[in-house]
């Protein structure tokens, strides 16, 4: 059931690849709402990915631009506003890519050269996109911009590699920017702390499965799936929310503030059956 | 414009004076976005603001109730189910009083009785409302109770007193119960941590006028208004935000990411104008 | 190791009860380096621990006391500023006890007078003592006063119940007094957020082995002990910390910074193993 | 005093620059207490400051070295390794420098070239640092490393700039590494969020007297000095610190868990004098 929360509103997606993807679910509920997008991934991701489909399925342009590009940037800003018909209202970056992760290097041995991708890739790239929007004044007085991040920002897990960096990085980038264009602009920028997400991306993380399984376990309203993220971004993107900034915002069930919960518990402590051997060692089955 | 973001809900709003009260506002949006909805305060509060004339105003039903009282719970919970002819899907928790202030006791010499009387009216009510609703079932599954909070709950304010301390311990309940009551009913529970607002209780507080001017230069955005609080209650109270729970989210202009604004130490540094004084000390008149 | 930190110093130490305390180590410990102390615990406590081999052991007064007493606490500090000689630089409060807990009332079945009493055993006492030393000036300048916490007061764990709020309402205080004391004589208060600890109290938690395991996978340095709690505690008493107030610190291997660990995450995957099962649910064995 | 606390202990300082440094006084703190250092800086910084005068005070070995640099880092551990007779026990990362705050280009008009600069030096250099001497292990069972930070990590700073998104990331690494480094050698891993300190660095900051002087008066016990930071590195390189990992520990006087003191607040008041105007706006001089 739609709202109309955005209607009228013009935002840029970035990151949709196919249809797991939480910007592909934005992007169906930001036209939904009322709202006419652009959508933009890397010309790769173009190529690979679907998201032609889903363009033609919303009636909205896709620009294929590299995030990291400040001349990609600008030419899809630039273009974006005048295929929309004005300034832009919101903004979803939802990019992140560790190089490190991809070929294996442990956080020990991490090569430095993959490592400045990731950051520019997942974090960087963010700083980028505002500058490069602030300079061109392509954002509406009072406009929304959002990241998609992760609790690994605050904690440690293990396999999430320099991705955890990158996204404590992105969030000091929104607080760091959600001053500036606040102050000048009464622009917004937040992000949202997302549970662990079965998409293409998510799913590449090593021991995502148990990973996933324990957040679920842990929250007491299991995992926020891609779906609900994209609820979520909605509100952010409406007038309802105009006075909420610099903020990295939990949407994960829970999971953030819990400690141990009894279902996660539980299934913790069935780790031990095999502590019930005889005096030999022996395995002493039921 | 109203979106019907509470179509067919029903919700029990504590705490409206008069209108100044971010109550009173969350009571009319609320309404505007397709509630029905229970007024309640105490007794007293009901005899001396005007709750009365909102309650017509809105067609809906004003509850006398001490939300230290288990028994007066008791019977909101179960009127108000009548009243609105089925569970209650969304509460909001706009409480709170220091004795202590009041009186002007320091916190270094707080009255312990009053002290109990303080964690009692601003934070253990909120238990008692959570606990007795869900004793009688009175909550959909689904659905969303929230509290207005205060910054002072991470970071210490001259003169907020012991109303600091109840305000950690109204967002600890706020975790505590939101696991309990997401697991069970897939409930969320989370407090608004709002700007200083110019209401009744808010102007109480001394030396509110300096501060609220501080918080003002130094929240890019500016402090947030009752009325942008209530919008923000609303999306809380939606479905749009089903996943988020056991969260203290900040709405203040982005004043509890902020270290110092420029605005903030341009109107700081005025403060050493009479440092301007000649080499006899006294104060040169520009 | 002795290293002389607490020389000339005179301390209070609330809450040993016996050789598995965290205060009983803390109390060796400041002896070892150099300084003189009252040992004080409730009426009950001195007569069913072994504080007084402690206090023999050590040459450390016992002074028996409620901490819940303003007056017994007026008492304490008069008594003890004679029995050591002066002004008193170092106080430890670790103190906690739940009613609810021990009665094995739920989370959503609390008795609101055993409520009150777990918040005034094991928070409120904190400002009572505090207070209580303020208005006597029975603290030296630059003083320090602990308490000891757990992450609870931050995220949620099951069983720990209102446990979990008097320890957010004893961190608040921390950070309330801090403020007034520092500013008017320089004295720090702090709190330590220990590891779960094998003591008496600890072990009395509903699921402690389990959830001690769990802790222990999951911090990079395994749980920290109580002698090294007492270590810390040394460290926060010393003048080598007279900037540190108003904080919460983590003492726990690195727990409060971690989401998931390898060790944490292959133990818990093990849990699975049940899931072995054949086409008719019948568990395969090896 | 001296307290032997770092008897036997074999230490590595980065970042000493003259006798404001911070890691001056570490330096010269770490020797009074036992321990044998290396004093590193890069090559210029070495030819530019007063370092060598130390090292003969101190009778410790300067190395200059890049800290960007992996070569130069494998050298330097190899080397002091070789000087001290023995691996590492503690290691000090005392760096940071902006080429877009040097170069006066706005937060919205970053170079991006210079960010990485600002993040390499700043923050990345951390990591390299760990890493080479992890893979040379060359540093000792249970050894602390540490670096220094600000509050600007978690809270945005007019004029700070890019070094607070440096912070950021510097406090990433510190809880990634210290997961991985205590896991396998007991390696604790801290960052140490230092007040304002009137150093050469800290006073290239714009507009840094004014925000020294705010920090001061919020601050209950006043900013923390150069030399009280010195004091708590010695304790956290001390055996009575073992289990302190992944954490962020402010060293400041109490401004981090502050909202608003009253000296503060008094102050800022006073900066409305101008507004004692006569009804025709003209200013009434006392």
């Amino acid at each position: 059931m739609a709202h109309n929360l955005l209607a009228g509103k013009r935002g840029i997606i970035f990151g949709a690849l196919n249809d797991m993807s939480i910007a592909w679910k934005v992007a169906e509920k930001a036209v939904e709402e009322g709202a006419q997008i652009v959508l933009t991934n890397t010309p790769v991701a173009v190529r690979m990915g679907t998201i032609n489909e889903l363009g033609e399925k919303l009636n909205a342009p896709v620009v294929a631009s590299d995030a990291t590009s400040v001349e990609d940037l600008q030419q899809l800003f630039i273009q974006a506003q005048k295929l929309l018909g004005g300034k832009i209202d919101f903004v979803l970056h939802s990019i992140g890519m560790s190089p490190n992760v991809r070929k294996k290097r442990t956080y020990d041995d991490l090569d430095y050269d993959m490592l400045d991708k990731t950051l520019d890739i997942s974090a960087i790239s963010f700083h980028k996109m505002i500058q490069t929007a602030k300079k061109l004044d392509a954002i509406s007085e009072g406009g929304s911009i959002l990241a998609l991040s992760y609790v690994a920002a605050q904690r440690t897990f293990y396999g999430y590699n320099d991705m955890a960096d990158a996204k404590s990085l992105l969030e000091s980038i929104a607080r760091s920017f959600g001053y500036i264009y606040g102050r000048e602009k009464g622009v917004r920028v937040n992000t949202i702390s997302q549970s662990p997400t079965m998409t293409t991306a998510g799913s590449g993380v090593k021991g995502f499965d148990g990973l996933f399984d324990f957040s679920d376990r842990m929250s007491p309203l299991g995992n926020a799936s891609a779906e609900e993220c994209a609820d979520y971004c909605i509100v952010m993107f409406s007038d309802l929310t105009k006075k909420v900034t610099m903020q990295n915002l939990f949407h994960d069930g829970g999971f953030s503030s819990m400690g141990m919960s009894l279902r996660g518990m539980t299934q913790y402590n069935k780790s031990f059956i095999e502590q019930n051997t005889d005096k030999d060692g022996h395995i002493i089955y039921g």
